[in-house]
């Protein structure tokens, strides 16, 4: 690797941005040389992410900036969701793009109206997007140019269906009960996360109306179009800070054993090097700071759990999102991306 | 009330035996006044709890002591799961009892040595013993004598399908994901509860096989003797102290209203005093320190989702002994424990 | 007790307006009859508060809403600092009141503008306020009208600092480290008790400069006029909830004994029921949800610390406000708040 | 680097050991070739640390076992207190040592007596160690070839001191009030680490007497032999899992502007590249998961308050421990370990 990849990252500000950056600098084959934030433009990176001191000292400009774009080699777009399609319909086209918010997940533009509200403002872009759940679309985002990374929630739940519906073996309704930290919500302070009242509660929320639905189904459906879609996904949310846990309760068509169980997700996990099969049940913990996915399960007869925790700002959105970048130019995919989190 | 009813606590060391001491002593009508316990016999209750120091002078003595039974009006037993049977077979008959561990709510001896392990010491006595979910089983708890006070995941789950049972408005499997913090494995440290491992995190365990299942289904049974049983419990284990979150994913016969089901928790619990129906999801949060259990669901067509959430050390243990008490005795329900919780 | 006080409350809908009203509730001799809010005018109190559900429902007015004043009996302000001077100014002279903000607390308008910025809407009535360190002002909150209820750190320090600056037996600079739960930052979400921050910190603010300062000192001066005024305090966010903890740091002039200073502090506080002298450290989990102030110390030759455990909401705000209210009233001061908090 | 350097773990169940392993499996020049535990011996470390599943797949050796000591180019010792001077008696002059526990730190006998109670079982070899506190003993490191590594607390509160003390500046008793999290307590579930006793908790433990204060004040007079040793240290339990917070309160003989003292510390720390200075006070959520110590300090006329904020076990045991290896070995100092810690 002769030369550095030139990196951009629009929306450095937030807890996707502030990951993206974290990873980013332990990465051998890039460098970050552009970052964008709106309200704290002008303002260095590491005093927005104090933990970054002495990493980097690149300074924030507006988000409505456009530098010298084919100075880029690849532009991470870490918006609020909306404002990735105004970005983009700026891009020129060679520019390659990997962007973690919402707007390109859907091909169906009315779901995308249903679900995030209010109008695309470049919905004809979201044909150059390729979903980019990597272990299952792997050769879709090797020959991709932008991808669009998926969801958290959408990265749990379809790690542990996705093998389950490619072989078609279930039946009726998929109950699908999760539950997040509070760094889902984004770093801005608001009443849900407040901590005097996010800290020793648990709640439900969003009960069949979570904008993730449409992306797992529209990615089941593509992993299987004779499946009959019924799918029930109930989060809630959880006093930690990072991680989600997701319990898929699936009907068999038939009674499987255990080993049978684990032969199959052996088969469809075992050249991904972020998925690891575990006895019983994973823990968020485990996998806290690291891009890893830990997957177990139990059956019996008919009825199969499946569990899968993943670091929803790793795994859920920025490895994910590096992951994919190593592929789209063409690195192993674990490049820069195989460290531990920190437990406990 | 001319003069206070005399109450004994066997088990005063851990967190039931606490929580029991915390409410009696705002309780009107009673007076503690002989409490065990183990291995801590000859210390005062508050250096073992010592948030209740200023409110009594008790010791503790050896939980086989025994007091002048005649002068105890009722005994709480909050011991280790099988260590009732032995204390019981040396009560005299016509002593109140009501037990807060396990070993008197099932009435077959087999589901309890395949859920418990190893032998019941006297199960000879299950008989006397009336399974006490307040709610839904008010007139058998008034009548009663002795009470098998129910487990905490139990208490949340048959609140919650309790209604939709007996109305028999439910087929196929009922799906319960249920989540409880680290109080619920009791006052002992052990390597579950050790907080490095136990804060941040989040798992499931106990797949299949709680021992929380045989008296749901006993219950339920004897609600509706035609339920089908389909019945799939997984718990988790959520990183906070107190509460249980219970989400029960019900599939119905046919399609109802969201103001059909409302009614239909109404009807059955109106003029219950500790279940306040909720728009939308309870919080584990809005019932910590209190008796209340709060219940809030979704519909959409034949897809229920019912939420419960209570306190397992209050109304999942200790507080629904009191209230079991107060029925035993004759006085309101609700007397004595009719308190908020602190929130935040 | 023919009738019960009509109490109205200003700022119903912060943390120090919830817990008024959650252990009014449970006050024999009083009944709240008036809430106001500012943002939440028009809503249930028990809508803004869902732990309350089942004990009032009572709807919040306006903050500018002038009630028929002669109906109330005692009026408690739980506002925002600053806006309890613009209501007082309004209120009949013979309404009692109990103040839980900052404004009227300080003699000295200078140390006002310079901790609280601003001007002071009414400085005049000032002198009407006595300030309601309760146990260390009984005498004259007896015999007043209007009380200025101490501010959280303040309530902590001064219970630990009061009887040793009484007694004269201090030299040299007092060093206070404190450490506070997210709570006492309010109900408002702000960035810095925004969960994913919050949770896992720890960190100082405001060095040097805390508003609670001048009223500390205040009372100290009261206490012994020859103090030499030396007293550095630091403040300290801790990542839980609710409490305050702090660390005296206190040079005594001469070696004193163990059992010297228990007597001491016996002494000062042996007729006070919400003060507590425990062996060692307390710990802010025994106090938590209650009106208690344990208070223990370590001491070596001449080096004390005194450590003094308080819940910010209730003994350091709501708790104290009614144990004055209970003087006021010529009530026996631990009225309706002798109360364990639940724990853990 | 032809070839990496063989790298053992005694120790390896525990904490400390675990972090080891983390760090190490990031560093460039090291192999980890051989790790015991007692308890665990016989399985796989990823059986203890589920979070390095992927990483290794070492099985456990009991600590008693003896390896082929030259095949060692190294011995990282993470043992319980007391169990050092067995294993070091054993092991070939020639090996180098990192040493976690406290056994070799103290020079004089006696105090080793005192603060870890029973005898020493290698005290003759206590010579062969250096005091790797690396930033104050830096050169001494360097030359060495066994490194004694400092306590946690005792890290925070010398990185702090030690430029103020070698400079000779300050006067008086200095108050060192000190905040740790659960995991500074081990890995063994144990009841002051009991999940529901210890989130919501804060308290004072160990006045006058924890066992790091002679090894401060060792390194202290070391760096001026004129220092008066007037030191008090308080440790506190907060409610988090990793990190230290210490809060210094020193009297300057003279008063110092804050540009002078952020010039004493850049001094003093400006080719340190751990040690970062932070405007105002530093926070233990920024340092979490890495080696950075961040320091920040308060200063009005002679009164200074140094705030230093470290993870317990990375820059407290661990991290640092791999730091002195490096100088040890001649590595630049950051080698493997300029990793930012996940934040939040």
């Amino acid at each position: 690797m002769s030369e550095k990849r030139k990196i951009g990252i629009a929306g450095a500000s937030g807890y996707g941005g502030g990951e993206l950056l974290r990873l980013l600098y332990g990465h051998p084959f890039v460098e970050v040389v552009w970052v964008t934030a709106h309200q704290q433009a002008g303002q260095r990176v590491d005093a927005i992410h104090p933990h970054l001191r002495g990493f980097c000292d690149l300074v924030c400009v507006d988000t409505s900036a456009n530098p010298a774009w084919d100075s880029l080699d690849l532009l991470f777009m870490a918006l609020p969701h909306g404002e990735s399609p105004r970005l983009v319909s700026k891009l020129p086209a060679s520019l390659r793009v990997v962007d973690l918010a919402g707007d390109f997940r859907l091909r169906d533009a009315a779901l995308y109206r249903k679900f995030y509200g209010g109008e695309h403002a470049c919905f004809a872009s979201q044909k150059d997007f390729v979903y980019g759940l990597t272990e299952l679309q792997r050769e879709a985002v090797q020959k991709a140019h932008r991808i669009a990374n998926p969801g958290c929630f959408a990265t749990a739940i379809l790690l542990g269906l996705g093998p389950l519906i490619a072989e078609d073996i279930t039946t009726g309704t998929i109950i699908v009960d999760a539950k997040t930290g509070s760094s889902g919500s984004g770093a801005q302070a608001k009443a849900g996360t407040h901590h005097p009242t996010r800290d020793a509660s648990f709640h439900a929320y969003k009960s069949f109306e979570h904008q993730h639905v449409p992306e797992i189904k529209q990615l089941l459906y593509d992993l299987n179009p004779r499946w009959d879609g019924g799918f029930v996904f109930q989060p809630h949310s959880a006093p930690m800070v990072r991680g989600i846990f997701a319990s898929c309760y699936v009907t068999l068509r038939e009674a499987w054993s255990s080993s049978a169980i684990q032969n199959l997700y052996n088969k469809a996990y075992g050249t991904s090097p972020f998925v690891r099969l575990v006895q019983g049940s994973p823990n968020v913990l485990w996998v806290r700071g690291s891009n890893f996915a830990d997957l177990g399960f139990v059956v019996e007869d008919r009825q199969l759990i499946v569990f899968v925790a993943i670091d929803n700002l790793v795994k859920g959105a920025s490895g994910q999102a590096i992951q994919n970048m190593n592929l789209l130019f063409g690195w192993p995919e674990q490049t820069g991306l195989l460290i531990p989190g920190a437990c406990p």
